[in-house]
């Protein structure tokens, strides 16, 4: 009986579900649902997940939805997961949980918000949203600030304090990796200001390798096929004002 | 060392949180802040909860806040509480994770959207947005589609089929009774169509009282202040519109 993954790897939490997994050497059968196709409307996996979202897992009889509650769950029923991932001390566990909750309203409402209406949007069908691009950067923006100031306070390496990360670590990271899609100015513009947060993305990444970069190959085929098009949009524009602007030679 | 329990009962979390606390004997001291007035804003309080938000507890050198984590915490750091509010069985805390990880990006962002931009604004020196209140409104109705058709499928008088309310039941409860506050025929246009909805909210009601009750007894006040404000506008409108339709007596 194999532990059933039903993700798409451009999800952030069915990344962090999968590196999760892979880190902790715990056997898994990956379903694959592509949600730019709307695999995930389908009347199969409405029986699954009626929520129709990923990641969703199958353990058994039992199914699961919910990042957060799949993480949890999965540290508690398999024996190989090290304690610190989700700690049994009741304080530590407590902090945790915080953290995890924070998330939803916070950093997951700004990046998803940002990301989808600055760059996303037309991959899935949808127009561009300038200005509910503008009110996520918004809630991003104070999310990093939150995350350096409070989350990131001590001296470990990882939130809370702690010298080795925990499902919060790999959460949070996966939902800034997206950020990896937006134009590399835009980018800096956000994370530039906050260095801790950068220094604790890439030990978060450094700590869940090899699997991290492969499980992310997905997002920086996409992120390198972006920059492709800005830079031909941008020839493009080029283009179309010196021949604009140039006396004609006909 | 009593718990301390740092609360706004305005505040849905804050309630749930007291509620849970009544319900299950456990001995704290409240201390009430007034959000309307700003009082989470005060240094002292920054100490306490570095997002100044409520609810937070503190137990003996403990700080916690987040709604969810607490009553989590409380489940397993109180020894009298039932072990339905938070079950130990992995696979029905599992499923209660689910309900609560879902709160957060659904029914409690379509709630908070929907009330505060249709009615609660003006207290809090904000503006009423009817397009953010629009928006609040469908994901709100979404909500209760999927709470209805998804966590209250089955037999059970409480979400996931049981048959005794958990930490989920309270918090989502406690959201919902927020919208005591806005116009009835509002009220009803949204929960009307939910039958069962509005029957788990009774159920949840009688299975925490007198302590419901007496927690809500401040959002009760305010309703029944904002209708008779709403009253007294529509009176005047008629007044107005008499005066302005009738000849005048001058």
């Amino acid at each position: 009986m194999t532990l059933k993954i039903y993700a798409d790897r451009m999800s952030q939490p069915s990344r962090a579900v999968l590196i999760f997994c892979k880190v902790n050497g715990i056997t898994f059968e990956e379903i694959k649902l592509d949600l730019a196709r709307r695999q995930q409307r389908s009347s199969e996996y409405k029986e699954i997940n009626p929520l129709r979202q990923v990641p969703t897992i199958v353990d058994g009889r039992f199914k699961l939805f919910e990042s957060h509650a799949i993480l949890r769950y999965i540290s508690c029923a398999f024996p190989g997961v090290a304690d610190h991932w989700y700690p049994s001390d009741l304080f530590k566990r407590a902090k945790i949980e915080s953290v995890l909750d924070w998330h939803h309203s916070n950093l997951r409402r700004g990046a998803v918000a940002y990301i989808l209406n600055s760059t996303l949007a037309p991959a899935l069908g949808l127009q561009k949203n300038p200005q509910a691009a503008a009110e996520g950067e918004k809630i991003l923006s104070s999310s990093l600030e939150q995350i350096e100031s409070i989350w990131l306070k001590g001296n470990g390496r990882f939130l809370l304090g702690s010298s080795k990360p925990s499902i919060a670590d790999l959460s949070l990271v996966c939902e800034l990796m997206q950020l990896q899609v937006v134009d590399e100015k835009d980018r800096d513009r956000i994370l530039g200001p906050h260095k801790k947060v950068e220094q604790w993305i890439e030990d978060t990444k450094q700590a869940t390798m090899p699997h991290f970069d492969e499980v992310h190959t997905v997002l920086f085929k996409l992120k390198a096929k972006l920059q492709e098009q800005r830079l031909s949009e941008a020839n493009n524009k080029i283009e179309s004002s010196k021949n604009t602007t140039l006396p004609s030679k006909m």
